[in-house]
């Protein structure tokens, strides 16, 4: 590792402190949330983003909100404003619900030691989600990354990201297609940053640029995180993964989704029934605050999409890897998960 | 319409005016090229740019030549330097060509002339284009553009954008989903100011969207220009356009590509044979001059790619509408074209 990268999400001084993603990779800067209003806030803005970071975000801001509120009924108005921040990853809501448990057993000390437990359990299932997914790359494995499913996205060590970053620590050597990411640029902002930190050989392209790589032989297997995957195997996550899933089926690429059990929302019976959130159309007619395109077009600004189960070669979890029929494979591994806790 | 569109390329006392495209969607202005060296610039640098516009820049390019140097080596050196500045379209080095032909023929009058002829044969030719593609669009169609094969990237009207404007010429009422094309935004920048200009309905979307879009329904024909069409009908376009052509194929979307017959190069048998043209990286780690990368990363800007003729629908050119076996259906076309000069 060339320079490290800080936790995601630290806890000081009852503050949240969250690395400003905003301001990546030009400056690593940080942001204290001292209300929840603030916390509400990084996270609509994107300073902090990524499924399991948003599930150790949301549970601080649970324990936030009791170290400040007067009674329970505005914690729990608190926690309410924290899960409608963004509708789509399921984390979010997640780990508001166990952070808001605790808080109603055991006050301020429960929430704050669950969020604790939840960033702990975050970086130790990332590890294991990289040494299950690892197993599958072969070595100098070509990988294509979208999106950042890294430390960034998670509180450390990252689930796409991870299993790259794993299998780098394997000995494999993977050398990683970084797509950039259209419109927030997670890719070029985040993951770039984040591989050049960890010295894993990278090359950012255009989200245009997909197919011909894989078209002319240069990829051997997808890994994307995931923001909500249904009880069915299908996945909700960054827009444009559907894309590269169906652009890796024509061209007989393993497509791998690396995720904490924590994503698997098995009350979401598919795809069809997630609220896929839709952001400002700025983000499309803006490039780094430069206008790219008229100020009067229309543009929509879809965040995620769904990547129907039959295109999802393998999930890989902290508990196991699920292949189809995955509305039996992901069903055994949250069992397995709630018989450990 | 509600601002004419100027032409692209005017030959103007002794100068070629171009509209500089990179100043586009924020300014409308010109550069004029007085030196062969100055539209070799103009060239490398895009301010023109798009197959068509290319081989009526290169054909004035040579007329400039023959109205400057001392004497056909010069000029013949010039036609090469011309040619040399984009490998991928095959209308540069055609109409460079052709306007060396008139010249070795008669002179700078002669090449001015056929530099003339190439202009407004272009306009008229994606006129036809217009009118055979619109038959294809029905009613209220839903239609994916990507890049811009519109006037600006010819002399006038366009390609892929005439065939959406012919038809809501004809009364309808398309829908544009206009992909914004990284690295260098043409659809962006370009495509959606000629469709505000030209008061036709248009959606700017990010290139990752377009999975999503078709996945839902919501698009019913992609139309896309060319750079060169090989013998046997796989087409250079734009990078991003092979992986539109995928998707259009798994959700049964019909993929048009609009070009007049001079983008069909019968000598090159097959995609496996043109050179696809890399630029600066800098094109992907930045935009709109700042960087959204980490400055040491390494990044890929292939410029082009590769759709197999299997997945393309139909090739409408100006002298009708061409349908798989190309190796026949392309070499119809381009006799017919021959036959009438």
């Amino acid at each position: 590792m060339r320079d490290p990268i800080p936790p995601t999400i630290e806890w000081r001084r009852d503050r949240i402190r969250l690395i400003d993603q905003r301001e990546l990779p030009a400056r690593l800067t940080f942001v204290e949330c001292a209300t929840v209003g603030e916390v509400c806030g990084a996270i609509r803005s994107m300073a902090v983003r990524g499924a399991p970071a948003l599930g150790a975000t949301g549970a601080y801001g649970v324990a936030l909100a009791a170290r400040h509120a007067r009674g329970a009924a505005a914690v729990r108005s608190a926690a309410e404003r924290l899960v409608a921040t963004r509708p789509t990853a399921v984390n979010l809501a997640w780990g508001v619900a166990r952070a808001l448990d605790a808080y109603e057993r055991s006050g301020f000390d429960g929430a704050l030691a669950e969020a604790h437990r939840i960033a702990s359990d975050d970086v130790a299932a990332n590890r294991a989600i990289g040494r299950y997914g690892a197993d599958l790359l072969p070595e100098g494995s070509r990988v294509m990354t979208h999106c950042n499913a890294g430390a960034l996205a998670c509180v450390g060590y990252g689930t796409a990201v991870g299993v790259i970053r794993a299998a780098a620590e394997a000995g494999k050597r993977p050398h990683v297609w970084v797509g950039e990411t259209r419109p927030v640029l997670q890719g070029a902002r985040l993951t770039a940053w984040e591989l050049d930190r960890l010295g894993i050989d990278a090359t950012l392209v255009a989200d245009t640029m997909a197919a011909s790589l894989m078209g002319r032989g240069d990829v051997d297997v997808v890994v994307v995180g995931a923001d909500r995957i249904a009880a069915n195997g299908d996945v909700a996550n960054k827009i444009g993964t559907y894309g590269l899933a169906v652009l890796a089926a024509h061209h007989d690429v393993p497509f791998l989704v690396a995720a904490p059990t924590s994503t698997i929302d098995l009350s979401t019976p598919d795809g069809g029934a997630i609220e896929v959130e839709e952001r400002d159309a700025d983000e499309v007619r803006c490039v780094a605050g430069t206008r790219i395109a008229p100020a009067r077009v229309t543009a929509l600004n879809r965040a995620f999409d769904v990547t129907p189960a039959k295109l999802v070669t393998a999930i890989v979890t902290e508990q196991g890897v699920a292949r189809r029929p995955y509305a039996r494979s992901l069903a055994r591994l949250v069992r397995a998960r709630a018989r450990q806790r």
